[in-house]
């Protein structure tokens, strides 16, 4: 995994910010990242505000590989990304004939009205992104992917562009947890971490059934390393008299 | 709901842009903020590294009347978020009497370990936040809330820094779902839209149980409006040859 190839998530959505709708985006495409050796650094969560959705994709365009926004796309008064985000790059928005082919194939004869063509307006030298779901499409500028909210629809879209996007080694993960408290395994944890330091080690406490325990998850790019360290991590555990759970 | 109070969530932490663990605490905060009249307007999720902490926390509370952190305040290693958040204030750590007083109450006697005190190195000057879960406190540095990562102790955290928040009127919600397409609804709710312009409108399709619908849910402080308008989105439903659900 190169340092150098980076993404950032734009999620853009009222309903996410108010906590009606749980966004499950961001970690669908945290995993995928890590499976294609991009490193995911950061996302934001901003309104339908065109202002903000300009400010922001300019913003995160200029400092990461790679962006890719979700939610906004559709046909109704508040989808406003696609507007938005021909404005963040000074592109006019056209009715696009391709987009239109796109959505004919798609939809039952008779059934493509002036609302859903409404999603053909994209923005001019846009590489449009197929949606195998629902017919209208996503699209590209640049390194900014304009992806879809509804979930099922988004994965179908961020699998498209796949072959678009330069990786690099994939990030693997190991997990140990323990019946331990994090108190107790902060000072050999600490240990363990200066000797690995190609290998980074995150220590998340949870809740669950009544009791608290604790996941110490591993990543790094090499299987050998993290199988080592992992071993090592059982030795502490059982050394400081805990449970190695799972 | 004033305009001016306004909130951001800053989510730290790696193992939510890996996607490993599911960020719940934006949801919460979210549907808090709305019944506290606070205007939650942006989330970032960073990754655990210090410089990052630093520019963020200092980005944002500049702009927005109150920013909450959740994450990255545990005892070990990649717990950096207080020192982190106290190096963005420009404050120094302190071993803080009051935080060690906090912790002693809370712990089995003898269980106090030295890795477990070093959650109570705080930010000098900073108003601790209470922790009735697990003991450890967060912190209050003037319009920065630092709270923990595990959702049922941040949401502890958070119902007892309520009353040092400002707000204002509830944002109230009401939901109107149909079969029918975004697209069939498009124009019809784009004028209702007009004709109510201090609600806001949002249009979110879903996909449950191999059926695609939308949900038509409607915010404002006004709930006489907020039925008013209700009543007349169930009207443009019916009139579209639609189902009102649930």
């Amino acid at each position: 995994m190169s340092k150098n190839i980076t993404a950032c998530v734009i999620i853009i959505g009222n309903e996410i910010l108010s906590g009606r709708t749980q966004d499950l985006n961001l970690a669908y495409i945290g995993r995928r990242c890590d499976e294609l050796g991009i490193r995911l650094n950061e996302s934001r969560v901003i309104p339908d505000v065109e202002a903000t959705i300009v400010t922001t994709v300019n913003a995160c365009r200029a400092v990461f590989t790679y962006v890719f926004t979700t939610g906004g796309i559709g046909p109704t008064h508040d989808d406003i990304s696609s507007a938005a985000i021909a404005r963040a790059f000074g592109k006019k928005m056209q009715r696009r004939k391709d987009a239109v082919a796109a959505m004919e194939r798609h939809y039952r004869p008779g059934k493509l009205n002036e609302a859903s063509l409404n999603m053909a307006d994209l923005p001019e030298d846009a590489i449009l992104i197929d949606n195998p779901i629902s017919g209208a499409p996503g699209f590209q500028l640049e390194n900014v992917f304009v992806l879809a909210g509804v979930p099922i629809i988004m994965q179908a879209m961020f699998e498209g562009i796949v072959e678009r996007l330069t990786g690099g080694a994939p990030m693997l993960t190991a997990k140990v947890a323990t019946n331990l408290g994090e108190s107790t395994v902060a000072g050999e944890l600490a240990k363990l971490q200066q000797s690995y330091a190609d290998v980074s080690i995150g220590s998340y406490p949870y809740f669950r059934q009544g009791k608290f325990g604790v996941n110490l998850v591993m990543r790094s790019t090499d299987a050998a390393r993290l199988k080592q360290l992992a071993d090592d991590i059982k030795t502490m555990i059982r050394k400081l008299q805990g449970e190695v759970l799972e």
